[in-house]
């Protein structure tokens, strides 16, 4: 149950990170509800099919792409209420990011992924919609551009994958692997952590 | 039977609105065949996996990836004689686009995808092939630049579903759903119709 | 057992690659892991969600993921002694292109994928890392750019199907393809031949 609340939760913020996303680059109402419900369903309908689980819920589960588009509308009638549109495209992202990792990694456990699997397939759902959404309007995906975006993903995960193995509540499980993901990504942006960069000669 | 003709002609016509991009792009002739083979099978090779047709019917059947080889060396060899490539990608891929949601919303039915399934996946099939053939040559997909791109796919596809839910006969429902698409496409495109668009302030 | 180590050998190759155009394009440190790994592995990825191969063998198993990593840590830190990227990443590319052309067409026969589907599903494992990776990056794919990428990459496929069709020893099919689609892709950057353009009046 907690499962699927924090699951919708999750959609919701990632489609509002794709519609704002939309606004930014002008998109019409229709196109904003694309790029939004991408964003918000993306990273399940990959986690799904890398599972095997066939049609994906996204596509045949009412709540997910009802949450999906209703974001994305209310995104373009209220993105005038936002000051710094940018900013809110980002901890929107991160928040998704945070329970598709949790959530992505429990699901994938839950089929049998075994622990390696359970980590790599929930970091693929918690970065698959935005990078999703950036090739979509044609920008190098957050992924690549910001620091410390998939490093948190995998912790946020892995974090699951551990309390799962030591029989942790499924709850716990899955607010610990959240808050680790979403913190430390929040951490990051906000101390403006960076990773070495390579020195190039070419 | 007609299913199978309708889904050839969806892939030779999305097959030679992906040549021509290459044409534009002045790809070289195998370059232009990938792009248009890319397209021409890129939309059911996506409903394919979403539904969990291993290997998808693409990739182990000859007529699909004949058809979508042939008509890009056509294209390559005939599009001297087109006097405007772009008007020409657009015709060919509103009818790719109708055909694949009647198509595409067909085949999910059958294998069991329930309504929302049926309507979201044939969407998914019209739009697939386009934006794998416009994310392959790096322009900002014609869904997220064109007005009434998805609008169509959707209402094909919707169309579909309620012919079969009161037992129309198939033949009906692909050429309703076909025609509904594509003609709105058309209309929308001639008459320049256009949603309203997010007003920014960043 | 051949086909595991040529598989990591393969992996190997394409992350190294993946990992270079990582550093070219200034990325940090776990930039570039995440582009190498994506890149190493995402060609396999491809050809298993093609088979329906639940979870895909490098999302569950070790060697495949770590290998992709310790590859782009090791290019991270000893790039400097390259002299000239792009060449390095030109021909580690053509490498894990054969190699992935004759072991996907390989696997896929080993799943009933039968002769076309052998072809195809070489050929995509064969491209798929480097589309990810240049779709990642935003840059129009090395596939679409340079001539001759695509067909080596099929005659690779071809040459393993044919010889698993009169019943070669898989030692031999497996290097045949891999030495025909390298091969056939160094001699055409080495002896910069091209394919003919469309001309374009538009």
């Amino acid at each position: 149950m907690l499962l699927q609340i924090l699951n919708i939760v999750g959609i919701v913020a990632f489609a509002a990170s794709g519609a704002l996303v939309g606004v930014r680059k002008q998109l019409d109402v229709f196109g904003i509800c694309v790029v939004g419900a991408t964003t918000g369903i993306g990273g399940g309908i990959l986690r799904d099919l890398l599972l095997g689980v066939h049609p994906p819920d996204s596509l045949s589960k009412w709540p997910n792409i009802t949450a999906s588009v209703a974001t994305s509308l209310v995104v373009f009638f209220a993105h005038p209420v936002l000051d710094r549109i940018w900013s809110a495209v980002v901890l929107f992202d991160a928040l998704g990011m945070g329970l598709f990792a949790a959530g992505g990694a429990t699901v994938a456990l839950q089929h049998g992924s075994g622990a390696l699997g359970g980590v790599l397939i929930g970091a693929t759902a918690a970065i698959g919609g935005g990078v999703i959404r950036d090739m979509l309007v044609n920008e190098v995906p957050l992924l690549l551009q910001r620091d410390l975006y998939a490093l948190p993903a995998l912790l946020g995960a892995l974090l699951v994958v551990v309390c799962e193995s030591i029989d942790l509540p499924q709850g716990i499980s899955l607010i610990a692997g959240t808050a680790a993901a979403t913190g430390l990504r929040c951490l990051a942006l906000w101390q403006r952590w960076q990773l070495p960069r390579a020195r190039v000669k070419d």
